[in-house]
């Protein structure tokens, strides 16, 4: 068996054309859906994202705003920023990229953002929803991003045993969440690196998720054949053949496209799906205004 | 094997013998812990959770206060009570005692709670820090009670496989989290009424926690020899021989005592343990001001 691959930039693409009938219905009433992102120093991964957000925002006609501030900005002039981007009602979307310089306590500037305005999803208000199992909130961009790929290939999720690898406020726990909430209904085991047996448990799963950030940790007889298997990780490995001297892995072994059914390679999997759920995010923040 | 019985009223009342001198530290410094309890309607089960409570308030020298409000209250009058017990810096802890009168939207009237003062722990902004891996604030009671009765009773829970049957908000979906965050590092499975070959799952389980509402559901042959079962529901079911009609059955087939190691039982397990856990939120929310 070869997998098929999970083209995420595919799926993306319906996504993002799905939001433009919306974004048209905002500006007629007059609201141009607009998303401010934050960006502390020089990170190099952190320009790149930032760089593919406001392409996509571009590309949709959702206005975006960058504000670059010096790695050591004040915490002071920092929260002063959120708060002042709180209250402009022209502002619907509000994110922090990360990573943040080292040292700077990200999850409590992500408390600072008003919920509303969370498009991230990573705000304790909107992750507490998933606890609650309503999933009609602003979600994390990433495992919502999943979730809609899954669909969108037709994997059966009601049912399946699904194992998500990886434990982060980020991906690992809110996915898990997302695909044992009523709708979903997947069986969800939550692995790591305290877990005994790992490759056995796997070898159960009918959708596995590996979001751990170890290259290649997913090797084939982790593999149940004609599981569906979605790579999040996103390594940076050295690589002497390429100019800037590294290459992208993810956490799942290449070998593993002979034994899945379906595969989210990286990159081109999931990656694109997490850009369509933040615009998405963010039109629906401005529906709501 | 019989299983030995874990004890969860011996529990409790360790916990809430270390609260003593927490009480007496806040006294001191002229600070009364004050607990308000509000009931809406005749609700038999409801009256006898609030006196349970207030019980445990009155043995631990913890103010509590009750507000009994007719069933068929305006939403408005609930709102104003709680606005102003929020802005009462004299109360420390507000729970609204579930269940409500049919038609009442209690996830809607939890968001209304201070999340610093929401010492049941449903607040979605303290079960999202669950999300986040957050262990530190206020704990939804029962998945907290749970966790301390099985460090108490000495359980392996690092690396340990746990199966938590149940997601709902309260206990399944939150004890989950917990159960995998850094620190308990068990590997955490959640299944529920979509679940396929629920049995087969349960029999990998080191810790077994039934939280479903369905009498007897668990049955020896779900089991491991040796593991730990924690009965977490609360059944009433026909009963001739009672005066009132009907006994308490858990979630726990009793002939599991056959096969596990250690059980908790219903009554007299994690019941107990839920309410020192929500007196320990309380003189934790007292500690703050």
């Amino acid at each position: 068996m070869v997998a098929e691959r999970l083209d995420g930039r595919a799926c993306a693409a319906e996504v993002e054309s799905t939001l433009a009938a919306r974004i048209m219905a905002l500006k007629t009433k007059g609201v141009e859906p607009h998303l401010a992102v934050i960006i502390v120093g020089e990170d190099p991964a952190s320009k790149v994202y930032v760089s593919a957000k406001q392409s996509a925002c571009e590309r949709l006609g959702i206005k975006s705003t960058k504000y670059s501030l010096v790695s050591d900005v004040g915490k002071e002039e920092l929260i002063k920023l959120v708060q002042t981007l709180n209250a402009d009602i022209d502002v619907h979307g509000i994110l922090i990229q990360s990573p943040l310089p080292s040292g700077m306590d990200e999850i409590g500037l992500t408390e600072l953002v008003d919920p509303s305005k969370d498009v991230d999803g990573f705000h304790p208000h909107n992750l507490g929803r998933l606890v609650q199992g309503r999933t009609d909130g602003l979600l994390p961009c990433t495992p919502s991003g999943i979730i809609r790929m899954l669909e969108w290939a037709g994997a059966k999720l009601a049912g399946a045993r699904a194992v998500v690898i990886g434990r982060s406020r980020v991906v690992g726990m809110p996915l898990s969440l997302m695909l044992a909430a009523r709708g979903c209904d997947a069986t969800v085991s939550i692995v790591h690196s305290k877990t005994e047996d790992i490759a056995s448990i796997c070898r159960d799963a009918d959708i596995l998720v590996a979001a751990v950030g170890s290259p290649g940790l997913v090797k084939s007889d982790w593999v149940k054949s004609g599981a569906v298997v979605i790579d999040v990780g996103v390594n940076r490995i050295p690589d002497s053949n390429k100019e800037r001297g590294w290459s992208l892995a993810g956490d799942v072994d290449p070998e593993v496209s002979e034994k899945a059914s379906m595969l989210s390679p990286v990159p081109g999997g999931v990656g694109p799906m997490t850009i369509a759920m933040l615009m998405t995010n963010t039109v629906s923040s401005a529906e709501q205004y």
